[in-house]
């Protein structure tokens, strides 16, 4: 049973679990609080993958105090032997009597087995505590421990029309400073940043952190299913890496090409109605550690994303202009005829970013016949 | 000077002004409170053209205890004979010692002159207490009488690609239920309800205010230059009167048959692309007396209405769905081929009104240089 105590050291321990938002790719975000006779003694949170876990750094500041306490962990502590020893381990032998996880190891084959040695070892085990907001800070890491893929997060940024660039392709720039700041703190929180190469053709952009404190850069990731990168292109050279997603064998010309220019490549299946097969680059993604992909793209591949049902949070930037029904729109849904077959989603948080607003939507649950 | 007991009785008058927000037009909405020795002795507002003003009913009901009490109106006392008396007068001969107003009658022609009779008599007269909100209130009616246009709210609905329509038309429904229930609130409001032939033709719509405690039907406007409108067309036989306003002349054939099926016609003057001269229409409707425009109509005439500076304020519907590149757009801008050219605009308000997002913006005001 938990009390209103756990409830607020679980909440301190998601605020540190929290530090580690831009760093602990393609680990999630852990934090834990050791706490005895009511005072916190200890507390941790993952920073680096390879670093140790936040249990760890928690148990060394508590030292000796850690006997007879309560630790608070956001996740599970891992039972298994990764580049470093199982925390449950860690836990058992600093002595702690009681340990309140907000959930489970996502990872179904794994899932118990941390909590399971903990009450093995005669500790009080609670599981629970805070979940929906544990849950939510590692989205994009249980997505890819339950179902194979990452999160996806689409940014657009438009005119209140949802225009976004005149026909002429001028768009800079539609939404103000203070918008495009915001979005490079979607670009660090995430594991790689995605594009089509129609973008990378048309805009040649870096894709990269451009804030002062970035102490990572994504993966950027383009889908180019020909190989159209220019080998110039600015984003080839820069730190994080560059992975091209091509349905092109690998001793293609342009693929030695681009590989000699700094980029990486992986070949994917192609789609049947030309591009490239977009479950498969999900789980390409997945499968190198993406845990969540921020995309940033054109009209045609934000619709494919969408109808594809891979757009897991759109957020939308809205600038307060009007561009008219010429200028270049924001997604295109081809074979979308009825209106069945619009794309349904929820509002999930609304709010002015400066002279913008910003609107965060997600996939509507359409609730079961 | 005015005190906190100025502002918090004003704001009473002000309330009670809003009382008459879909009967008193073409007159401005208006509201009184008399308070003597601190106590409200009588309140009032003007509730329909023709009928007694807001100082009338509250000095009715104050009586005898008028006599040196202060009187709150929101508007500069009428000093001149229309359908009913001068208020002013009224103050004076009810023996008030003290006037205070929210601001002056709009109309340069005539501001100052009631609150300069009741100085006349002796009163103690104050001016300027919440005037913002007083503005606010009756800002189709100040701006008929300093610009001698209408106040042109225009209302459009779309998804959050701002599509309108599928491409086929296929339009109903975008936004739900409460969204529609509150664009019958703002034609409640409005003068009149205007709309293109286009949509006319397209839809068939009745543009009637459909809520229960309907008092007073708007004014229908349609813009139809030559005529297209059915003599069937729904709007045409319904309560509150259709105007069409033509580019042709009153005695076409097409014109006989309309006004055979209940509609009142004017001809104006065309403008130079098609369609009519705008700034006639804005003309046309002031003289008749409309302070507030409430404008459904499709992309064309929104786009028309947009760059001819006639959308004093744009209220938008946005329902969380997605409908693709080749759906029907918002507004058409012709012409717009540079971002110097798009238009600004300026958040007021942003709101969830049932499943759908409300944003009302207002044209952006440039510093001057």
């Amino acid at each position: 049973m938990s009390t209103a105590d756990d409830h607020r050291f679980m909440a301190r321990a998601l605020r540190l679990a929290a530090r580690g938002l831009t760093t602990t790719t393609p680990n999630p975000r852990v934090g834990c609080v050791i706490v005895r006779d009511g005072e916190r003694v200890g507390e941790g949170w993952h920073q680096r993958a390879g670093e140790p876990h936040a249990e760890v750094h928690a148990l060394r500041a508590a030292g000796e105090r850690a006997r007879g306490a309560t630790a608070y962990v956001t996740l599970e502590p891992c039972s298994h032997h990764g580049r470093t020893p199982p925390c449950a381990d860690a836990l058992v032998a600093a002595g702690v009597s009681r340990v309140v996880a907000a959930m489970q190891d996502p990872n179904p084959q794994v899932s118990g087995r941390g909590l399971q040695r903990l009450r093995a070892a005669g500790i009080d085990v609670e599981c629970g505590v805070l979940e929906p907001e544990a849950l939510a800070l590692n989205a994009g890491f249980c997505l890819r421990m339950r179902a194979g893929r990452p999160l996806f997060r689409l940014k657009l940024a438009a005119s209140l029309d949802a225009r976004t660039a005149l026909a002429s392709g001028e768009s800079q720039w539609i939404t103000a400073a203070a918008a495009r700041e915001d979005v490079q703190r979607l670009r660090a929180r995430a594991c790689a940043v995605l594009t089509g190469v129609g973008t990378v053709v048309a805009d040649d952009p870096s894709l990269n952190v451009r804030l002062p404190a970035a102490e990572r850069q994504p993966l950027r990731v383009v889908l180019d299913s020909t190989l159209r990168t220019p080998p110039d292109a600015r984003l080839l050279g820069l730190p994080g890496g560059t992975l091209l997603l091509t349905a092109l064998p690998p001793d293609d010309l342009r693929a030695q090409m681009l590989r000699a220019a700094g980029a990486e490549l992986a070949t994917l299946p192609a789609a049947a109605g030309g591009g490239l097969d977009l479950q498969a680059v999900a789980a390409e993604l997945a499968r190198r550690g993406c845990n969540e992909v921020h995309v940033e793209c054109g009209a045609r591949l934000a619709g494919s994303l969408l109808q594809a049902g891979l757009v897991d949070e759109l957020v939308l930037y809205l600038a307060p202009l009007l561009l008219g029904d010429a200028a270049r729109g924001l997604c295109r849904l081809p074979g979308l005829e009825r209106m069945e077959q619009r794309i349904e989603l929820e509002w999930r948080d609304v709010r002015r970013v400066g002279h913008d607003l910003r609107v965060t939507l997600v996939p509507r649950v359409r609730a079961a016949a």
